[in-house]
């Protein structure tokens, strides 16, 4: 599959749709996700145009991985979870539903199942205070 | 938690464990995972003593992702599967069960569910077999 230039997080990065922004640099950007699988939801993208890891140059993947962790390491600090998972899917059958390459960092605590199957929006206001949070936090 | 120097990935770096390897430089190692979530389960660990991503070197994890998306192209081309999923837990919470920094590289197909639950040991010859596929696709 072609890259798509109307996916919904080329149209964030080029500012055309709306994000509650944690971090940006000059490859890569972070913003938190608006269907979370736990408070802190963050995700971390590449800027250049990337469906997944195989077309993603392994330079921007080494700078995005290193912002990953130090991401991951605040929203863990911020949100106070005692777990993090970080998780990247590629492909359909993985379940990607995004065709930007995407990291997920999520917060894990002990017994609280991840909302795999039933995901909603966000409350915003909630988003944002998070991203307060994590944004103090790095 | 200190980083503990018995835990089994330490012991495979030894080599007092036996695993069955299919990629080794200077800073990295990579193996089958003995209790396989899917056919292909492939594991990418830092030779360093790190226990999770907060303690492992950025320079190190940079190395250890470049490493993971090589070996994850390779894994996908040789278990020809449509989907690949990059996950790296971090603490029990999250469900991390050895403390010692891993990514793992698990492939997907649609509708097949992941055995989260249900992990048993994987047969050796056929987790060499498909280790051998994929040194062939490195």
């Amino acid at each position: 599959m072609a890259y798509d230039d109307d996916n919904i997080f080329a149209k964030i990065l080029r500012g055309e749709a709306p994000c509650i922004k944690v971090y940006e640099d000059d490859k890569t950007f972070s913003f938190m996700d608006v269907m979370p699988q736990a408070d802190g939801h963050t995700l971390v993208i590449p800027k250049a145009p990337a469906e997944n890891l195989f077309d993603l140059e392994p330079e921007h993947y080494a700078a995005l991985a290193q912002v990953t962790q130090k991401i991951a390491a605040a929203v863990k600090q911020a949100i106070g979870s005692p777990g993090v998972m970080i998780a990247q899917l590629n492909g359909a059958e993985a379940g990607q539903t995004v065709f930007h390459f995407h990291n997920h960092i999520i917060p894990r605590w002990s017994g609280l199942e991840m909302k795999l199957h039933a995901r909603e929006m966000a409350d915003m206001e909630k988003l944002e205070e998070q991203a307060q949070k994590i944004r103090a936090a790095l």
